[in-house]
């Protein structure tokens, strides 16, 4: 019988797995590079962890080792129905376990801390397109003791878009936004509650602006002067810094607003050298209502897949943990590896260039000259060209075909008594030229030495 | 309060994830020049599937969603005690995952089929030193459709070889062996149940010789002759082929011991290249007894750590996997990259250079000079030199201390009234020297620009 796919546990074909590495090695680089340091924690968090927020998370997965379960009854950690605070679960993002590690480690790491975490994680939610029940994400954070200079929030938005940037990805918007921002001029304008302001703006997306005006008015309490104010700022957005005008002939004043823009500002200008294929953008529109950010706020949309909702999110935390001791704030923006990688590869937009890492198959004349053939691989492997051994002495026509199913370009063919075993003919398989050569000096054309991605721009109109 | 840790899950500092990435990184290199392409697993498979082997594996830990257990009550997947087939559990290895991953998408896969896994797996079993709940582990695997050649064996002890060679590793030795050898040794002495010989000499590991004669003579049922001819095979050792020599002194002939010596010799001849820390030796005492090898089987061992056990394990099934229509035979070793490197970082015989990326402080003279500070760093970065800005504007010494901290070797200055802004001064922070550089072109030493791992065999031996 052959096994079915489990719905929400999305897996690859090697040549798919082939892009998956390119975009973590691109992403890891451009981390490196921006001196954010690997930090890996385990899967597993305590329940009362994961639950911090004092929310019942219905997308936790609890562990149970099965001999308990046979052994004391079903519960997880506990004799009655609910679990035990030492429960454990497997995280459902790279926050709650990150900030535990913060605290863990506390005295042995140095503040401001940048770490990057690129790890799978686990919700048990219903699967549906861009949303799995294992996935991957690749998160950014930088982390200060006590306070954090606003310069780590510009920071944080510029190695995010860079690293976008550098991947094979349609156009996409880093879209920018500030909750003191907001919230400064939801207080200017008088709003009672402000949260409540927030929450209501933050259905924009999915609701046409009058029925947000009537709840702006009827739920909220706001006036019809206020709602349209509201409705104003939030259409505000741009690339450039004219959105400080514009906010500015809304004619609202606040301390907490002036603060924002001069914020969101920061942020914005310093992103402004960021070129390729993402664009970072005010969009007062942004607020991540249902986190709990403090200032800037991230989001990222693919133009062309705006279904997918946000790949990419974040913001400021104004305390990421805290001890007792001290409040660690934090800034950060995490992408969803899976949720970005796997609609685009599903519809053939990425692909890999070929499914083994091998750019030459080692023909094999006959089984008593397989050592030949292996001298030759490693030889070839000793500069750092992939390659790997014919599984049997078949014709060649019928080794070729094995070279092409794989997407290996070269073969390798011995050249009959020779002294030299390293002497050879390469064919490259896609245009049938063969030539005379040594494998301690031939080389592929670079683009050939190890899989590529491709990017197919046709698909990605089609879907 | 300060989070304690999870017995059984290991977690990383920054600087010894150095040491862990340099490690995976090696791996997957040296795989993929040998042509193995990389797959991962979802974490999970269905229960039925974790426990095909007819056992109920008590290390395994099932899932449930958390709501599911508040609304249902505590049962996984069942309202019995006993949870259900497609209850989902963690793997507890991979090789039981890529069996399934090859039954489901052989269609897609060209056979031989070469891969390589790493990743995280998971078993509720009682901690202790080199055990753990989480931990990662790196598998090679050959898998044919219907039949696999024997050279294959020698290619996944050649390929783990020459990775564990190129590790920062103390010196190990790679013991291969083959159950057609000792099983037709075992019959052709005239045992009557080979298999019950097989785990009474796997014991000689733990037990003294003369226990072991005691078992095969009582419990087994040999003679005296025949239980001292047993242990006299399992003595045999080296590096060289004088095994053959002295298997045949032993005077025993079978035509399934003629076959497993055929195998045997083929593969340490084929290793006889691998030079460094790690030696392949026939060893005919390895058994490895609770699994379902066929032929080759493979243990490791580093020579100063005995007590690890085994780190790398493996050899060939007849059949890893079955769907009616084929079998597919492989042969795959697993490195269990925990197992090995936590000790080792908690000794300190391994150690990251420092707990950053970063080769390079970018020093911060004022707030307001920030962005020339930035626009060197990115001048590094664009040419592939990690480094890092000030995170404030304090004195110079304070700044340089903070380098040092991190272990980052270099501190870039600005020069006042310079009209280039690229233009500064570096300070090698070890040496005090410090010179005029300029952004797009100063180099660091290449052993300074990433992290580098460090290897001391004085912690090894104190150890």
């Amino acid at each position: 019988m052959k096994p079915t796919p489990l719905s929400g546990f999305p897996e690859l074909l090697p040549a798919q797995r082939v892009v998956e590495q390119h975009v973590l090695d691109t992403l890891r680089r451009t981390f490196e590079l921006h001196g954010f340091a690997s930090v890996e924690t385990r899967s597993v968090e305590p329940l009362s962890q994961l639950l911090r927020k004092g929310e019942i998370d219905k997308e936790v997965y609890l562990l149970q080792r099965l001999q308990a379960q046979l052994t004391d009854g079903p519960a997880a950690g506990s004799s009655a129905g609910a679990p035990a605070d030492d429960a454990l679960g497997l995280h459902f993002d790279l926050t709650v376990p990150f900030a535990r590690y913060v605290l863990e480690h506390a005295g042995q790491l140095e503040f401001p801390f940048r770490r990057y975490q690129i790890q799978k994680v686990w919700r048990g939610e219903r699967p549906q397109e861009g949303r799995y029940r294992e996935f991957s994400q690749a998160d950014i954070d930088v982390i200060g003791r006590q306070d954090l200079a606003i310069h780590h929030d510009v920071e944080v938005a510029q190695v995010m878009a860079e690293a976008l940037a550098a991947l094979p990805l349609p156009p996409a918007r880093l879209q920018v936004n500030n909750r003191k921002l907001i919230e400064g001029f939801y207080r200017g304008i008088g709003a009672p509650d402000p949260a409540a302001v927030m929450r209501a703006i933050d259905k924009l997306d999915k609701l046409p602006a009058d029925v947000v005006i009537v709840s702006l008015t009827d739920e909220v309490g706001l006036s019809q002067r206020q709602s349209q104010l509201c409705l104003q700022l939030a259409e505000i957005r741009g690339a450039d810094l004219s959105f400080v005008d514009r906010i500015a002939a809304l004619g609202v004043s606040d301390p907490l607003l002036e603060e924002g823009v001069a914020e969101l500002v920061a942020v914005i200008e310093g992103c402004s050298s960021i070129t390729g294929q993402v664009r970072v953008e005010a969009d007062l529109r942004i607020a991540r209502g249902l986190d709990y950010y403090t200032g800037t706020v991230f989001e990222t949309r693919l133009d062309c897949f705006q279904r997918l909702g946000s790949v990419c999110s974040g913001g400021r935390y104004e305390s990421l943990a805290s001890d007792g001791k001290a409040t660690y704030p934090g800034v950060g923006i995490s992408l969803g590896v899976s949720r970005l990688l796997v609609p685009l590869l599903q519809r053939g937009v990425l692909s890999g260039s070929r499914s083994v890492p091998s750019a030459v198959l080692v023909a094999v004349a006959t089984e008593a000259a397989r050592g030949t053939a292996q001298r030759t691989a490693q030889a070839l492997r000793a500069r750092a060209i992939p390659c790997e051994v014919a599984a049997q002495a078949h014709k060649w026509g019928k080794q070729i075909r094995a070279a092409e199913r794989r997407g290996i370009p070269f073969v390798w063919f011995p050249v009959p008594d020779q002294p030299d075993p390293l002497v050879g003919q390469v064919k490259d398989i896609r245009s049938g030229e063969q030539v005379d050569a040594h494998a301690d000096r031939w080389w592929p054309p670079e683009a050939d030495r190890w899989p590529t991605v491709d990017f197919d721009p046709v698909q990605e109109n089609r879907s």
